[in-house]
Order: C-alpha cells, then sequence, then structure tokens
C-alpha cells in the first residue's frame, strides 16, 4: 500500500510518520523537507506532486496553515491565510487527487478542535476546521470506486506547548491517541467520518 | 432601531424584510437593487456600503453564492465561488462592520443545512455553511462593547421549489419559521449561536 503524507515533518506528521511508517510504503512529503515538496497554496504544485508520486492508494493530510490573532484587528487578508492553505490546500489534495488515487484508497484530512470549541484569536481556524470537516462529509458521498474520505479532529496535542497558554482549560491529548484516530480513518472502512480526538 | 439588510431581495432577504420592515428602520441592501448596493465579494464594496450607510444596530446577511456541482468536475476556481462570495463575504459583514456597529448592536449571518447534511453536488456549499457556523462561534467570545453574533442555518426552503429535485428527502421549512429564527436572533439576547431551522 502506497501511503502519501502531506506535512510529514510537522508535529503531528512525525508521529504519523512512526506509527505507519515501518509496514507500508511512506512516501514523505513537506513544504521545505521530505521525499517530494509541495506547497498546498498552490493547484499547480499539488498536481505536479501527484503526477511524481504516481497512482497511490492512501493520502494522509496534517498540513496547513491558519491566521491566529485577535478579531478586533482582522482582515480580510489575515482571513484567507486559513481559506487558501489550510482548507482550500487540503480541498485541492481530495479534488486534484481523486484523478490519480487507486480505487478503494482513502483520503484523510486534518481539521481541529476550534471548530467546535473556540478559543480567542482562533476565529479564522475556527471557520477552516468546520469547513473542512463538512468537505469530508460531502465529499464522501461523492467520491467513486470505493474511495473513502474522512477528516482527523485533533485537540490540542500534547507535543506543542508553546499553544497551551492559548488554550486555557484545554487538556492536551497525547500523541499516541492522535496517531490511532488517523490508522482508523487510512486503515478501517469508514467514510465521511469527523474523528475528533479530545 | 437601524437594522441593516443584506440580501434583502433574496427569497429569505423578501421574507425578513416583510417581517420586520413595518416595525424598525431598515436599510435594504443587494447587488442589483434596494437602498444602497453593495458586491460582498470585495471588501471595499462592504466599506463603502458601511460609510454610507452610518452607524448601526443591527445587521442581517441572507447574501452569497456558492457552486453547486459534480464533486468528480470540481476545480479549484469552482471551490472559491463559494470560499469568496457567502464565506468571505459574510466574515467581511462582521470584520469590517465591528468597527461601525454601535453598542449592544448584532450580527445575523445565513448558513444552510448542507454543513450538517450533505447531498450530492453541495460540498462546497457544505463547506461554506459549517465554516459560517464555527466563525459565529468564535468570533461571539471576542467581539466587545456587547455586540453580539449568531448564525442561522435554515434547511430546503418553501419558496425556493426549484432546488427540491436536488435534496430528496429534505422536508421544506416554512418561511414563517426561517423568519422567526432571525429575528430570535436579532432581537433576543444569546450570542454565538447557531439556529437550525429543519
Amino acid at each position: 500500500m502506497k501511503i502519501i503524507l502531506i506535512g510529514a515533518s510537522g508535529t503531528i506528521g512525525k508521529k504519523i510518520a512512526e506509527t505507519i511508517g515501518k509496514d507500508h510504503e511512506l512516501v514523505r512529503v513537506g513544504s521545505k523537507s521530505g521525499d517530494f515538496r509541495v506547497d498546498i497554496g498552490s493547484g499547480a504544485s499539488i498536481e505536479k506532486l501527484f503526477k511524481e508520486v504516481g497512482p497511490f492508494d492512501t493520502l494522509i493530510s496534517a498540513a496547513g496553515d491558519g491566521h491566529f490573532g485577535p478579531l478586533k484587528a482582522m482582515k480580510e487578508a489575515d482571513f484567507r491565510k486559513g481559506l487558501d492553505s489550510k482548507l482550500m490546500g487540503q480541498v485541492n489534495l481530495v479534488l486534484i487527487g481523486q484523478h490519480y488515487i487507486r480505487p478503494q484508497g482513502s483520503f484523510t484530512l486534518t481539521a481541529g478542535v476550534l471548530g467546535d470549541d473556540p478559543i480567542r484569536l482562533g476565529a479564522n481556524l475556527s471557520a477552516v476546521n468546520s469547513a473542512l470537516e463538512a468537505f469530508g462529509r460531502a465529499a464522501a458521498i461523492e467520491l467513486e470506486n470505493g474511495v473513502r474520505i474522512n477528516v482527523v479532529s485533533p485537540g490540542l496535542v500534547e507535543d506543542s506547548p508553546h499553544y497551551f497558554p492559548y488554550f486555557p482549560g484545554h487538556i492536551p491529548v497525547t500523541m499516541d491517541r492522535v496517531a490511532a484516530a488517523y490508522l482508523k480513518s487510512a486503515f478501517g472502512a469508514q467514510t465521511g467520518q469527523v474523528y475528533k480526538v479530545v
């Protein structure tokens, strides 16, 4: 099984790579490192990636940025950071990737707890995360040839202590629990699900 | 109380105008008609609108388009239709409008049932609708001076029979019930809520 992991060098991506890299053909993709490079903010870069990597069975994305800052000072350009990167980037992995994925393959995207459970400074990521969850539910009913899609929505992760001060009262989730959600999505049989790791 | 209604000539906007227009100073805004015009896809047009209308108490938006079409043929440009119009447009009404709204004022935005309950061809609007719901939850905890925000998420409405064939098994909701949700948001005291009309 050939697995493309987007965001392989990130906090969550590293853990996913550790967990599944031994047993599977893992293609590590990052913006600055990895077997292949991609700028997920660019559809052309994503198309090029799929052409280079060739047919695959599983795509896991743990990539994409958003804007973090006060609503009072937020401008359209700030809000578009999350729309262009974490949202459109991951959606494009599916819109383009659906033409390269093998039958019975799967997509797993990453959202996050702020969709349901907002914090100060997080309005952009709240919107982006819930959009991704809904896109997963919707895409699942249209993908063809048995291709599945799920979305993992992790809480504050234990390996990102620099975020802790912004998430008062959030109980960090272990990296093992986060990795388990990606395994469930990629190797289970469900589709259109949102796996909330809280 | 001065109320700005964006999308005043649309199916839902007309009903809102009928319901609240008699008792309040209603500023009807549309893309092609109304007391004032706005292109909600343009931040500059929104800024101009607020400058022209002046301080207000309540903004209700029932405006914004998205893409409706099969996932298999969907391109980034299609998906961006909903991001640029229904999502970024309504978010911009808040990002910009927060600097013009009076204390204790309120924003009400419009999402829709596809966020929770997807149909074929609707992946773009599913994502956009859930994004708006999450944005409302998040913005509510940061808006200042007692300003509130809620999101109305209507099901398939009875006055849009041309959509019925695309929504098998959806029971149309009455326009009265839809209008009631906007009244609840604008004249009630809650904030950060999603009013689902189903």
